[in-house]
């Protein structure tokens, strides 16, 4: 009923068309009020807000995620969703232990160090070795074993804060290679500069997975003071001495799982619109930004088009499990909805900073869709990039496999002073660029799940 | 030589002078010389970096503050100092242990938290009780005894970010007299919101001193967002349970000491300025805002007057030991020296960021000299206020006794988000406004050690 009353009133809007089909129009129209409407939205927010406090860390296979899923079917629930319910797998989770770094001679002084995923533990009372220095990942590879063997590696690099976040890809490389690399020389372990654009002591954890065959080391990363405290030492040409306790350990096989909630669609033929964002963060902070915004945002878009009355698709929102770790929760969702027909896919998963892209994913048959979905989303300050969708962590395959989907990239600049530590907390989001977030989504959402157009695969890559 | 050289160049300018004696014009002319070579400065980024990355964190009493001492009596000497040398007294000595704070119930997450100095240890299994939250620290002087007995209490306030850092003083006595009001009324540990303007999660320690007949209790700070979740999870009605381990312990005494060092001057009679920071830092960053600063500063402006040759009169810096824990090394010093004619002292200990103020401390006989040591500054930036100079925490015995002084006020807008976390590190300090700093410090030295007249004392206050 709301819905054919917002329709009605948006006729006189309608006159001023001058492309595309009537019926088309129409849902643009209804996509441009709910998008205004949703700069007023609360919701987000609160799933932001109430993840954060009430559950707080939540590192995937723990119990703590398991309190997440119970803490998401109950707000997904409450907000009126069909179908809310959790889907399990299996997985291997590794949990952190203490971490201490300390500088033994010829300058004794603690550092601040976190260990990366997967990272192997030291005896509980430290390693004590000599530390070789590295200026990139380039010149680690470079080196011969006889300078590494035995020693702490320590690589450092130069990334710097970009919008689209793109430093992320190309620096990352230090954290998720060099463990590997540093061990099949012979490292006795490898502490790298973290991979962030912060200069705060609190180090940037991730995960990094071990290369066929490498035998896995101790692997942490000191925060960015602390590695430049480090290049100073080193800078002044004496031997020096680090003690590294890591003492991380696997506890086998654990239950993970995603949480799934629905919008029904008045039309079961048109395909399903998989949307969603990722419900386990790492354990050193909250998780605000990677990614309770994303859940949020995505759950608050799909209530708000639930809310103006039933679309033509159906809009299912998933919060998967394990992102952090490898993608165990995308991956279980996958293999298991593989013959499901998904025609559109989109994740959040890069902060609550405001959107300022979009990128397409749209089959040429369906270049109207892509520019009414451009166009509802330019008055929100965001433009269509030539860049093609990548569906992102959890939905990146779907997209490979020639599903539609469209990328809403978010402002990165500040992301990656936050992103893996303790400091990803609430306090670091906006609630005035988290509306312009769901405002984006609800728009986008609006325009994709009532198009009367077929939504077709684009060629798979 | 080199001095008189200057002087006869400054000539010229003295045709200008509209008032006041010639021989002080005269002097003034190198001020300003001084000043502008200053703004070059390599010294004090030498210093600073030098010491926060050779030393690092140096705790009074400590080995560590030892060894401070030890690398700043061979950087004095190197710097061509006279009389370089550590004047030792004894102290007690409060250290650190572990740290954790966790809610138990019913929202399971730690928290990040630090022991304030002279906090009392808890079992080291850590102890838990229900949290009690109060918005102020007159909130909890309200408060029955009842309300607070055998809890955790934990206090809130709304410090914000000055220019001159007054809101310190007004908010930091939740830290300071918060944690004898809580055992006071027999709460079993206290936690207070930390004393900052950051919203990162490293918690600011301090110092705080049970008052007399108080019974030590656990006593700690929580990072800025950690005390904003404990709010938000208090608001929300349920019973809170804390699980808070604190670990530190007394050593007993220990010695402690002071680095000093002099330019002598060319007139005895003339008096001695005393000008200083302090070396101790606390343990949980490098100290270089706090106050790897202000050692550098005062060392580098001295030096500089040094190369141009002796001034009228000496002048002494000091490098004192254990400011944080209470003033065992100015207090010593203060003891020892009280016999010598101190003529003008000044303090820097707030940073490393522009001085913008100048808050004058002289008789009424000596305002020639206060204007032209305004007058200097006022290229800077700097301007005289009518706020009267304090000496600081090191120096301000000295001015309460009625010796002159100036303080040279420094932009504290950034001050409180570093200041005594594991964040005050060297990339905290931005060279350009050390640099300022020092061209500041040189330019009032150069008046003020050479004025013909005789500095008065104030009235004592």
């Amino acid at each position: 009923m709301k819905k054919q009353l917002l329709l009605a009133a948006a006729l006189p809007l309608l006159s001023l068309s001058i492309s595309a089909a009537a019926p088309a129009q129409r849902v643009a129209g209804q996509a441009e009020r709910l998008r205004e409407a949703a700069l007023e939205d609360d919701v987000a927010w609160d799933i932001v807000e109430g993840l954060t406090t009430e559950v707080g860390p939540r590192l995937a296979g723990t119990e703590a995620e398991a309190r997440a899923r119970e803490w998401g079917v109950r707000k997904l629930k409450s907000l009126g969703f069909s179908n809310v319910h959790i889907e399990t797998y299996d997985m291997p989770v590794w949990v952190r232990g203490e971490e201490r770094a300390e500088i033994v001679s010829p300058f004794p002084q603690k550092l601040a160090v976190t260990a990366l995923g997967n990272s192997a533990a030291t005896p509980a009372a430290g390693l004590s070795a000599e530390v070789v220095g590295f200026a990139s990942l380039a010149e680690l590879e470079a080196a011969p074993d006889s300078a590494v063997r035995g020693k702490i590696v320590f690589v450092t690099h130069a990334m710097s804060p970009t919008q689209d976040g793109s430093q992320y890809g190309y620096f990352g490389a230090v954290r998720r290679t060099g463990p590997s690399v540093a061990s099949r020389k012979g490292a006795a372990a490898i502490v790298i500069r973290s991979i962030g654009t912060d200069h705060h002591r609190n180090p940037h954890t991730g995960v990094q997975m071990w290369a066929q065959g490498v035998q896995p080391i101790p692997a942490g990363a000191l925060s960015v003071p602390d590695a430049e405290q480090l290049e100073r030492m080193l800078k002044r040409g004496k031997p020096i001495t680090m003690r590294l306790t890591l003492t991380p350990r696997n506890i086998g096989v654990q239950q993970g799982g995603n949480v799934v909630a629905e919008v029904r669609g008045t039309d079961p033929d048109a395909g399903i619109i998989l949307i969603g964002g990722h419900l386990d963060s790492w354990d050193l902070g909250t998780g605000a930004i990677d990614n309770a915004a994303g859940v949020a945002i995505t759950a608050a878009a799909a209530k708000r088009i639930m809310d103006a009355g039933r679309p033509r698709r159906t809009i299912r929102v998933v919060w998967f499990g394990a992102e952090e770790v490898g993608g165990n929760g995308s991956d279980a969702y996958r293999t298991a909805h593989a013959k499901e027909k998904i025609v559109f896919v989109s994740e959040s998963d890069f902060g609550a900073d405001r959107v300022w892209r979009m990128d397409p994913g749209f089959a040429p048959a369906n270049a109207a869709l892509s520019d009414r979905v451009a166009a509802v989303l330019a008055p929100l300050g965001i433009s269509r990039s030539t860049q093609p969708a990548s569906g992102g962590a959890d939905l990146g395959d779907w997209v490979r496999a020639g599903v539609a989907g469209v990328d809403l990239q978010q402002d990165g600049t500040r992301y990656f002073d936050y992103h893996h530590t303790p400091d990803d907390t609430l306090d670091k989001i906006d609630p005035e660029q988290l509306r312009q977030n769901v405002a984006a989504w609800t728009a986008m959402l609006s325009v994709v799940a009532d198009a009367r157009e077929e939504i077709a695969r684009t060629p798979a890559r």
